[in-house]
């Protein structure tokens, strides 16, 4: 029988990025954001004058290397792949100067994922696998197939997605016996 | 109405990917191999005293960076968006090193085509399109939709699948009244 396919997203699913991108940016800009300012509200809505900055720090080569992984994110990938074919689909072609971090940042952390799993692209809407974990609702209205929303500041006020809040919640989604 | 989409492979497809892998391999093994040697043979098998000179090679971060293009792909593939939603679908995972200058290679020979439309991946049964043209017989057969082999040395004994030996011949796949 062929398994179920799910792609996952990197930044703000497996990967803290707006944790750094408020660090980084507070430290270049001088400002002092919170990730709870955040929550429904762009960074560069928040503070159209540094806009800059934030295009910025992006374009650091390392600034994916380091991320932090989201709690529970290695174990219940790790336990996914048990049942599913567990593909990485990141939207890297956004920032192509982090194509490197980003196949090392998964290297380090998800040993256990093929690379040849790995897909760097922009719009997903020819990611073919079954399932999406996503942040980006427009990443998800492209999808072809069932879409999850992953719980982000940036999307809280956004409807019409399953939603997840953490990584238990997504091992309950595919593990509902339990 | 929806358009088709085809997913476009870059070595051995738009690239010539072996004529350079063959001059760089002579220059360091010292060998004198040619095209016409390597007809449905693999250098690895041809010379497997040298395989260690063919890994090398591709390791170099600049040797996707100037391959030639085939004859007619750019103007193809150009017309090809005209009528189709059009994406670049390539291995990169096989060689991790090469994504910058594949990258860049494409934003130089095919400026028109949007680089949300490319795709780095590894395994592609996981790209959504309609249409896969691909020299690789693996990728073909875990390919979901219809799958277009280009005629490549490695893939002359192939069979199983719709064969196109140069862009004019894809050029009149896709547009067959003319």
């Amino acid at each position: 029988m062929m398994r179920e396919t799910i792609a996952i997203d990197m930044d703000e699913v497996l990967a803290d990025t707006l944790k750094k991108v408020i660090f980084r940016f507070n430290e270049e800009s001088g400002e002092t954001v919170t990730a709870e300012e955040l929550q429904g509200v762009k960074l560069r809505d928040l503070h159209p004058q540094h806009v800059e900055h934030l295009s910025n720090l992006l374009l650091d080569r390392d600034f994916f290397r380091d991320l932090e992984v989201f709690p529970d994110a290695v174990r219940v990938v790790r336990r996914l792949t048990e049942s599913y074919d567990v593909y990485i689909a990141t939207a890297a072609m956004d920032v192509p100067t982090s194509f490197d971090a980003k196949y090392e940042w998964l290297l380090e952390h998800f040993p256990f994922l093929d690379p040849q799993n790995f897909i760097f692209c922009g719009n997903k809407g020819v990611v073919g696998t079954d399932y999406l974990i996503d942040d980006n609702p427009k990443q998800l209205a492209a999808f072809k197939g069932k879409g999850i929303m992953f719980n982000a500041a940036h999307n809280i006020n956004e409807e019409g997605f399953e939603r997840v809040r953490s990584w238990k919640e997504v091992e309950s989604y595919f593990f509902p016996a339990e």
